[in-house]
Protein backbone atom coordinates (compact mmCIF):
# COMPACT_ATOMS: atom_id res chain seq x y z
CA UNK A 1 0.00 0.00 0.00
CA UNK A 2 0.80 3.64 -0.48
CA UNK A 3 0.95 6.75 0.73
CA UNK A 4 -2.12 8.71 -0.07
CA UNK A 5 -0.71 11.13 -3.21
CA UNK A 6 -1.50 14.63 -1.62
CA UNK A 7 0.97 13.27 1.03
CA UNK A 8 3.47 11.94 -1.15
CA UNK A 9 3.57 15.69 -2.89
CA UNK A 10 4.14 17.14 0.19
CA UNK A 11 7.29 13.97 1.07
CA UNK A 12 8.58 15.16 -2.88
CA UNK A 13 8.43 18.91 -2.25
CA UNK A 14 10.33 18.75 1.11
CA UNK A 15 12.62 16.31 -0.14
CA UNK A 16 14.23 19.28 -3.38
CA UNK A 17 15.10 21.33 -0.02
CA UNK A 18 18.79 20.86 0.39
CA UNK A 19 19.90 18.33 3.36
CA UNK A 20 16.51 16.73 3.81
CA UNK A 21 16.29 13.18 2.71
CA UNK A 22 13.14 10.74 1.95
CA UNK A 23 12.64 9.95 6.11
CA UNK A 24 13.12 13.28 7.20
CA UNK A 25 10.58 14.62 4.21
CA UNK A 26 8.17 11.99 5.53
CA UNK A 27 8.48 13.26 9.16
CA UNK A 28 7.63 16.70 8.21
CA UNK A 29 5.11 15.67 6.17
CA UNK A 30 3.54 14.04 9.39
CA UNK A 31 4.20 17.07 11.20
CA UNK A 32 2.72 19.26 9.08
CA UNK A 33 -0.24 17.28 9.41
CA UNK A 34 -0.87 17.59 12.88
CA UNK A 35 0.08 21.30 12.55
CA UNK A 36 -2.30 23.76 13.48
CA UNK A 37 -4.08 24.93 10.17
CA UNK A 38 -3.70 28.68 10.81
CA UNK A 39 0.01 28.09 10.96
CA UNK A 40 0.08 25.67 7.88
CA UNK A 41 -2.17 28.55 5.77
CA UNK A 42 0.53 31.61 6.69
CA UNK A 43 3.71 29.09 5.93
CA UNK A 44 1.79 28.15 2.16
CA UNK A 45 1.08 31.93 2.02
CA UNK A 46 4.24 32.46 2.91
CA UNK A 47 6.12 30.24 0.42
CA UNK A 48 3.92 31.24 -2.61
CA UNK A 49 4.67 35.05 -2.30
CA UNK A 50 8.41 34.68 -1.25
CA UNK A 51 9.86 34.98 -4.71
CA UNK A 52 7.60 38.02 -5.04
CA UNK A 53 8.29 40.03 -2.22
CA UNK A 54 12.17 39.37 -2.04
CA UNK A 55 14.22 41.22 -5.08
CA UNK A 56 17.97 41.68 -5.62
CA UNK A 57 18.74 45.55 -4.99
CA UNK A 58 19.28 46.93 -8.69
CA UNK A 59 22.95 48.35 -7.20
CA UNK A 60 24.74 45.75 -4.98
CA UNK A 61 22.76 42.69 -5.25
CA UNK A 62 21.83 42.23 -2.44
CA UNK A 63 18.61 40.88 -0.92
CA UNK A 64 15.98 43.58 -0.12
CA UNK A 65 11.74 43.93 -0.64
CA UNK A 66 11.90 47.03 -2.57
CA UNK A 67 14.23 48.00 -5.39
CA UNK A 68 17.50 49.18 -3.79
CA UNK A 69 18.48 47.52 -0.23
CA UNK A 70 18.65 49.21 2.94
CA UNK A 71 22.58 50.57 2.61
CA UNK A 72 22.62 51.56 -0.96
CA UNK A 73 19.60 53.92 0.57
CA UNK A 74 21.88 54.79 3.47
CA UNK A 75 23.41 58.02 2.34
CA UNK A 76 25.51 58.23 5.77
CA UNK A 77 27.43 55.12 4.39
CA UNK A 78 31.02 55.73 3.20
CA UNK A 79 29.97 55.60 -0.28
CA UNK A 80 34.10 55.45 -1.41
CA UNK A 81 34.23 51.72 -0.26
CA UNK A 82 32.76 48.85 -1.72
CA UNK A 83 33.30 45.75 0.09
CA UNK A 84 32.60 42.40 -2.30
CA UNK A 85 30.85 39.15 -0.83
CA UNK A 86 29.79 36.16 -2.43
CA UNK A 87 26.24 35.81 -1.12
CA UNK A 88 23.78 38.20 0.57
CA UNK A 89 24.47 36.00 3.83
CA UNK A 90 27.78 37.16 3.86
CA UNK A 91 26.71 40.78 3.95
CA UNK A 92 24.50 39.96 7.18
CA UNK A 93 27.76 38.63 8.57
CA UNK A 94 29.94 41.44 7.86
CA UNK A 95 27.45 44.09 9.20
CA UNK A 96 27.02 42.06 12.44
CA UNK A 97 31.34 43.39 12.98
CA UNK A 98 29.55 46.84 13.25
CA UNK A 99 32.86 48.49 12.29
CA UNK A 100 32.00 48.69 8.02
CA UNK A 101 30.51 51.81 7.14
CA UNK A 102 30.72 51.08 3.94
CA UNK A 103 28.97 49.64 0.48
CA UNK A 104 28.64 45.90 -0.55
CA UNK A 105 28.54 44.21 -3.88
CA UNK A 106 27.00 40.93 -3.79
CA UNK A 107 28.63 38.33 -6.70
CA UNK A 108 25.63 35.47 -6.09
CA UNK A 109 28.36 32.88 -6.63
CA UNK A 110 31.80 32.41 -7.19
CA UNK A 111 34.16 31.31 -10.50
CA UNK A 112 34.04 27.52 -10.03
CA UNK A 113 35.31 25.21 -12.46
CA UNK A 114 33.41 21.98 -10.57
CA UNK A 115 30.03 24.15 -11.17
CA UNK A 116 30.56 25.26 -14.21
CA UNK A 117 29.93 29.15 -12.68
CA UNK A 118 32.06 31.63 -15.22
CA UNK A 119 32.02 35.68 -14.77
CA UNK A 120 29.01 36.24 -17.07
CA UNK A 121 27.03 33.92 -14.47
CA UNK A 122 28.10 36.10 -11.77
CA UNK A 123 26.87 40.14 -10.64
CA UNK A 124 30.63 41.39 -12.03
CA UNK A 125 29.59 43.67 -14.98
CA UNK A 126 27.45 46.05 -12.66
CA UNK A 127 30.34 46.07 -10.26
CA UNK A 128 32.41 48.14 -12.67
CA UNK A 129 29.54 50.43 -13.36
CA UNK A 130 29.31 51.60 -9.86
CA UNK A 131 32.91 52.63 -9.62
CA UNK A 132 33.16 56.15 -9.73
CA UNK A 133 34.52 57.82 -6.79
CA UNK A 134 35.06 54.79 -5.08
CA UNK A 135 38.57 54.38 -3.48
CA UNK A 136 38.51 50.85 -2.47
CA UNK A 137 37.76 47.82 -2.96
CA UNK A 138 37.73 45.02 -0.42
CA UNK A 139 37.47 41.40 -1.30
CA UNK A 140 35.52 39.46 1.03
CA UNK A 141 34.92 36.23 -1.02
CA UNK A 142 35.68 32.97 1.23
CA UNK A 143 39.09 31.67 1.42
CA UNK A 144 38.65 28.69 -0.59
CA UNK A 145 39.85 27.87 -3.66
CA UNK A 146 36.76 29.58 -6.11
CA UNK A 147 36.81 32.50 -3.84
CA UNK A 148 40.15 32.92 -4.08
CA UNK A 149 40.44 32.77 -8.03
CA UNK A 150 37.29 35.10 -8.01
CA UNK A 151 39.16 37.67 -5.59
CA UNK A 152 42.35 37.27 -7.42
CA UNK A 153 40.75 37.56 -10.78
CA UNK A 154 38.58 40.83 -9.95
CA UNK A 155 41.80 42.20 -8.50
CA UNK A 156 43.23 41.85 -11.54
CA UNK A 157 40.49 43.75 -13.16
CA UNK A 158 40.67 46.64 -10.73
CA UNK A 159 44.13 46.87 -10.69
CA UNK A 160 43.28 48.55 -14.32
CA UNK A 161 41.39 51.13 -13.37
CA UNK A 162 43.54 51.96 -10.83
CA UNK A 163 41.80 51.22 -7.57
CA UNK A 164 42.99 50.57 -4.22
CA UNK A 165 42.07 47.01 -3.97
CA UNK A 166 42.68 44.61 -1.14
CA UNK A 167 42.10 41.21 0.13
CA UNK A 168 40.96 40.00 4.13
CA UNK A 169 43.42 38.85 6.36
CA UNK A 170 43.91 34.85 6.50
CA UNK A 171 45.22 33.59 10.03
CA UNK A 172 43.94 31.91 13.27
CA UNK A 173 40.67 32.62 13.71
CA UNK A 174 39.76 33.85 17.28
CA UNK A 175 39.59 31.26 20.23
CA UNK A 176 41.14 28.50 18.11
CA UNK A 177 44.18 26.55 18.97
CA UNK A 178 47.52 26.50 17.46
CA UNK A 179 47.72 22.77 17.72
CA UNK A 180 44.38 21.99 15.63
CA UNK A 181 45.29 24.66 13.16
CA UNK A 182 45.74 23.21 9.23
CA UNK A 183 49.02 23.80 8.04
CA UNK A 184 47.95 26.58 5.56
CA UNK A 185 46.32 28.65 8.30
CA UNK A 186 49.12 28.60 10.30
CA UNK A 187 51.26 29.88 7.30
CA UNK A 188 48.81 32.50 5.97
CA UNK A 189 49.38 33.69 9.58
CA UNK A 190 52.99 33.53 9.43
CA UNK A 191 53.05 35.55 6.58
CA UNK A 192 50.41 38.14 7.75
CA UNK A 193 52.18 39.09 11.21
CA UNK A 194 52.48 42.40 12.20
CA UNK A 195 54.95 43.83 14.70
CA UNK A 196 53.62 44.79 18.05
CA UNK B 1 20.49 45.41 9.45
CA UNK B 2 17.76 43.02 9.18
CA UNK B 3 16.46 40.67 6.87
CA UNK B 4 13.35 41.51 4.89
CA UNK B 5 9.99 41.00 6.53
CA UNK B 6 9.04 38.28 3.92
CA UNK B 7 12.88 36.48 4.42
CA UNK B 8 12.43 36.37 8.10
CA UNK B 9 8.80 35.19 7.67
CA UNK B 10 9.56 32.07 6.02
CA UNK B 11 12.30 31.64 8.19
CA UNK B 12 10.10 31.79 11.19
CA UNK B 13 7.71 29.34 9.01
CA UNK B 14 10.97 26.06 8.74
CA UNK B 15 11.66 26.99 12.43
CA UNK B 16 8.40 26.03 13.45
CA UNK B 17 9.31 22.39 11.84
CA UNK B 18 10.83 19.41 13.85
CA UNK B 19 14.61 19.68 13.76
CA UNK B 20 15.56 22.75 11.99
CA UNK B 21 17.24 25.68 13.85
CA UNK B 22 17.81 29.02 13.36
CA UNK B 23 20.43 28.69 10.62
CA UNK B 24 19.33 25.45 9.12
CA UNK B 25 16.04 27.83 8.46
CA UNK B 26 18.17 30.69 7.11
CA UNK B 27 19.48 28.23 5.25
CA UNK B 28 16.38 26.52 2.99
CA UNK B 29 14.86 30.44 2.63
CA UNK B 30 17.89 31.09 0.90
CA UNK B 31 17.61 27.62 -1.20
CA UNK B 32 13.43 28.60 -1.85
CA UNK B 33 14.98 32.16 -2.93
CA UNK B 34 16.98 30.22 -6.03
CA UNK B 35 14.63 27.81 -6.72
CA UNK B 36 12.17 27.32 -9.73
CA UNK B 37 9.69 29.40 -9.42
CA UNK B 38 7.12 26.67 -10.78
CA UNK B 39 8.59 24.64 -8.07
CA UNK B 40 8.46 26.90 -5.02
CA UNK B 41 4.58 27.83 -5.94
CA UNK B 42 4.07 23.83 -6.35
CA UNK B 43 4.99 23.24 -3.21
CA UNK B 44 3.11 25.91 -1.42
CA UNK B 45 -0.19 24.92 -3.05
CA UNK B 46 0.87 21.55 -2.20
CA UNK B 47 1.16 22.98 1.54
CA UNK B 48 -2.17 24.89 1.33
CA UNK B 49 -4.71 21.66 0.64
CA UNK B 50 -2.50 19.21 2.43
CA UNK B 51 -4.58 19.21 5.41
CA UNK B 52 -8.14 19.42 3.70
CA UNK B 53 -6.69 16.49 1.37
CA UNK B 54 -5.78 13.78 3.99
CA UNK B 55 -8.32 12.74 6.50
CA UNK B 56 -7.77 10.43 8.94
CA UNK B 57 -9.90 6.96 8.34
CA UNK B 58 -13.34 6.87 9.97
CA UNK B 59 -13.10 3.18 10.67
CA UNK B 60 -9.57 2.62 11.71
CA UNK B 61 -7.98 6.52 11.71
CA UNK B 62 -5.12 5.86 9.25
CA UNK B 63 -4.48 8.63 6.99
CA UNK B 64 -6.14 8.15 3.46
CA UNK B 65 -8.04 10.85 1.19
CA UNK B 66 -11.89 10.04 1.28
CA UNK B 67 -13.80 8.83 3.69
CA UNK B 68 -12.27 5.23 4.31
CA UNK B 69 -8.87 3.71 3.82
CA UNK B 70 -7.58 1.45 1.19
CA UNK B 71 -7.03 -1.23 4.03
CA UNK B 72 -10.66 -0.62 5.16
CA UNK B 73 -12.17 -0.88 1.89
CA UNK B 74 -10.46 -3.99 1.04
CA UNK B 75 -13.11 -6.85 1.24
CA UNK B 76 -10.15 -9.44 0.84
CA UNK B 77 -8.50 -8.57 3.68
CA UNK B 78 -9.45 -10.77 7.02
CA UNK B 79 -11.73 -8.78 8.86
CA UNK B 80 -11.80 -11.06 12.46
CA UNK B 81 -7.79 -9.42 13.20
CA UNK B 82 -6.94 -5.79 14.29
CA UNK B 83 -3.60 -4.92 14.47
CA UNK B 84 -3.36 -1.65 17.12
CA UNK B 85 -0.71 0.84 16.80
CA UNK B 86 0.48 4.03 17.55
CA UNK B 87 1.00 6.09 14.32
CA UNK B 88 -0.05 5.85 10.42
CA UNK B 89 3.65 5.43 9.85
CA UNK B 90 3.79 1.73 11.71
CA UNK B 91 0.84 0.67 9.02
CA UNK B 92 3.18 1.44 6.04
CA UNK B 93 5.69 -0.34 8.10
CA UNK B 94 3.78 -3.32 8.88
CA UNK B 95 2.36 -3.26 5.60
CA UNK B 96 5.93 -3.56 3.76
CA UNK B 97 6.10 -6.92 5.51
CA UNK B 98 3.56 -8.50 3.56
CA UNK B 99 2.49 -11.21 5.26
CA UNK B 100 -0.20 -9.40 7.71
CA UNK B 101 -3.66 -9.91 5.89
CA UNK B 102 -5.97 -8.46 9.06
CA UNK B 103 -6.88 -4.48 9.36
CA UNK B 104 -5.53 -1.82 11.73
CA UNK B 105 -6.13 0.06 14.31
CA UNK B 106 -4.53 3.73 14.61
CA UNK B 107 -4.10 5.11 17.99
CA UNK B 108 -2.95 8.63 17.30
CA UNK B 109 -0.26 7.96 20.36
CA UNK B 110 0.01 6.62 23.68
CA UNK B 111 -0.56 6.79 27.15
CA UNK B 112 1.69 9.23 28.40
CA UNK B 113 1.84 11.17 32.11
CA UNK B 114 5.22 13.14 30.36
CA UNK B 115 3.30 14.47 27.57
CA UNK B 116 -0.28 14.39 29.42
CA UNK B 117 -1.78 12.09 27.02
CA UNK B 118 -4.78 10.37 28.61
CA UNK B 119 -7.40 7.78 26.67
CA UNK B 120 -9.27 10.26 26.21
CA UNK B 121 -6.72 11.79 23.62
CA UNK B 122 -6.21 8.64 21.60
CA UNK B 123 -8.48 7.00 18.97
CA UNK B 124 -9.42 4.15 21.17
CA UNK B 125 -13.26 4.11 21.94
CA UNK B 126 -13.61 3.34 18.08
CA UNK B 127 -11.74 0.58 18.61
CA UNK B 128 -14.26 -1.01 21.06
CA UNK B 129 -17.23 -0.38 18.37
CA UNK B 130 -15.63 -2.28 15.61
CA UNK B 131 -15.01 -5.71 17.42
CA UNK B 132 -18.26 -7.74 16.23
CA UNK B 133 -16.37 -10.37 14.66
CA UNK B 134 -13.13 -10.09 15.40
CA UNK B 135 -11.34 -12.55 16.93
CA UNK B 136 -7.54 -11.53 17.41
CA UNK B 137 -6.52 -8.27 18.53
CA UNK B 138 -2.79 -7.93 18.13
CA UNK B 139 -1.37 -4.89 20.12
CA UNK B 140 1.83 -3.83 17.83
CA UNK B 141 2.46 -0.29 20.16
CA UNK B 142 6.50 0.77 20.26
CA UNK B 143 7.98 -1.67 22.87
CA UNK B 144 8.71 1.57 25.03
CA UNK B 145 7.35 2.51 28.42
CA UNK B 146 4.45 4.75 26.84
CA UNK B 147 3.89 1.31 24.30
CA UNK B 148 3.56 -1.09 26.94
CA UNK B 149 1.60 1.17 29.19
CA UNK B 150 -1.18 1.33 26.70
CA UNK B 151 -0.75 -2.20 25.38
CA UNK B 152 -1.57 -3.33 28.97
CA UNK B 153 -4.32 -1.08 29.21
CA UNK B 154 -5.48 -1.95 25.94
CA UNK B 155 -5.28 -5.88 27.32
CA UNK B 156 -7.28 -5.51 30.26
CA UNK B 157 -10.53 -3.99 28.44
CA UNK B 158 -10.02 -6.65 26.06
CA UNK B 159 -10.04 -9.26 28.17
CA UNK B 160 -13.38 -8.00 29.50
CA UNK B 161 -14.72 -8.72 25.82
CA UNK B 162 -13.62 -12.48 26.04
CA UNK B 163 -11.17 -11.46 22.49
CA UNK B 164 -7.93 -13.23 22.04
CA UNK B 165 -5.56 -10.71 22.70
CA UNK B 166 -1.55 -10.89 21.81
CA UNK B 167 1.65 -8.79 21.67
CA UNK B 168 4.58 -8.30 19.25
CA UNK B 169 7.09 -10.40 20.50
CA UNK B 170 10.47 -9.01 21.89
CA UNK B 171 13.89 -9.42 21.41
CA UNK B 172 17.35 -9.75 19.18
CA UNK B 173 16.84 -7.90 16.15
CA UNK B 174 18.01 -10.01 12.96
CA UNK B 175 21.62 -8.95 12.03
CA UNK B 176 22.22 -7.48 15.89
CA UNK B 177 24.59 -8.70 17.94
CA UNK B 178 24.61 -10.07 21.09
CA UNK B 179 27.39 -8.39 22.40
CA UNK B 180 26.00 -4.98 21.81
CA UNK B 181 22.00 -5.85 23.08
CA UNK B 182 20.96 -4.29 26.03
CA UNK B 183 20.45 -6.73 29.52
CA UNK B 184 16.12 -5.83 29.31
CA UNK B 185 16.53 -6.81 25.51
CA UNK B 186 18.19 -10.16 25.71
CA UNK B 187 16.13 -10.58 28.75
CA UNK B 188 12.89 -10.68 26.45
CA UNK B 189 14.76 -12.48 24.35
CA UNK B 190 16.00 -15.45 26.67
CA UNK B 191 12.01 -15.33 28.15
CA UNK B 192 10.64 -15.32 24.59
CA UNK B 193 12.85 -18.53 23.34
CA UNK B 194 10.81 -20.84 21.45
CA UNK B 195 12.13 -25.17 20.70
CA UNK B 196 13.57 -25.59 17.54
Amino acid sequence: MNYPKSFLDLVECFKRLPGIGGKSAERLAYYVLSMDKEYVQEFAHTLMNFQDNIHYCKKCGHICEGDYCEICQDETRDQSVICVVESPKDVFAMEKVREYHGLYHVLHGTISMIDGTTVDDLNISSLFERLDGVKEVILATNPTREGETTALFLAKLLAKRNIETSRIANGLPIGSNIDYADELTLLKSLEGRKKI
